[in-house]
């Protein structure tokens, strides 16, 4: 595409690098900045700048975090022998928002993808096993996404952990509540009825 | 949402004001952001606050610019008599982008839309008719979307301009190159057999 000015052409460059959002799209994000006021374009401006430059993440879970120690692993009424391994910070959200866990987390930062070149070593699974080892945690509870990576991945850490006397488990796959078992995949479906829990189980708890 | 982070927070809040980005949108991009090198968030900070503060229109035709005159208006091969009336910069870009005219544009900014609470006086309309009463403009041809504001703004436009000597045209409404007539919708079809032309101007020309 040909811009008639050389800092919609820039704007629309830098917008279209992130991720699921082509020239199009960019263009529109930019007539949009160029018709609402200074302000907001400086706002958004200086948010995307800090966020980069000062957010830090948690020395502990590694979690994104305003100081050494996120909010989370600093709260004494969290159980500190219980810990969930998830990939990123919106999982952490995820679980949160569900008000069903009152264990600690341990963020590892992504997922095993050899294709991505992403392999052991780049993610915090190192921590992950000093953790286990060192600090008394009774069960570690594996909550990573059922892909291929997800399942490498766990299946990589399950090996790594499995001779430490820590209980490892993982997320419960199932029925989705409120969907309709007609239109349910055949593996979830086989899986939710090959791991049929008692009756009283399944009413709701909190852990 | 409860986020781990107010930085994170304050970007995600910042991100998802801009048009068709929410929450969950808006955190996929900040983790992104997070991610990549500081530069590249810092050049795209840089990106916004210049497209914001720097960006000029063109003193005669109202595009997006970098200097007082753009480049299409500055153009001395362009044909002065001919306008090209437009809601705003991408049809300026999609018109370009063909090659097939060589006339100059009027960028409106926008469409009247009383819903919204645009009105004529809020778009580059006055302008237009001052063009077209002073300029020697031949013609102008009016190419806005096919949408209830773009004829209203179509037929607004007409009502000023129809005293005046230039030649008012429309751009061809029709079947698409390459569509289908069985999955055309009825009004598109219907106009494209009354307003049937003749074989011989069907075939690729350049004004």
């Amino acid at each position: 595409m040909s811009y008639s000015s050389k800092r919609i052409e820039q704007a629309v460059h830098e917008i279209s690098k992130l991720p699921g959002i082509g020239q199009k799209t960019a263009l529109r994000l930019a007539l949009h900045i160029l018709k609402r006021p200074e302000e907001d374009a400086i706002s958004l401006a200086d948010a995307l700048v800090n966020l980069r430059t000062k957010t830090i993440y948690c020395n502990k879970c590694h979690n994104i975090s305003d100081a050494a120690l996120c909010s989370i692993c600093a709260n004494p009424k969290r159980n500190e022998n219980l810990l969930c391994v998830v990939e990123d910070v919106r999982d952490v959200m995820a679980l949160e928002n569900t008000g069903n866990f009152n264990g600690l987390y341990h963020v590892l930062g992504g997922l095993i993808s050899p294709l991505d070149g992403v392999g052991p070593s780049d993610l915090n699974i190192a921590t992950l096993i000093k953790k286990v080892s060192e600090d008394s945690i009774d069960e570690v509870v594996l909550a990573l996404n059922t892909t291929m990576e997800g399942d490498t991945t766990n299946f990589y850490i399950f090996r790594k952990l499995k001779d430490l006397p820590a209980k490892i488990t993982t997320i419960a796959r199932g029925i989705a509540v409120g969907d309709e078992l007609e239109y349910a995949d055949e593996i979830t479906l086989g899986r939710s009825i090959a791991q049929r829990i008692p009756y009283e189980q399944s009413l709701p708890k909190h852990s």
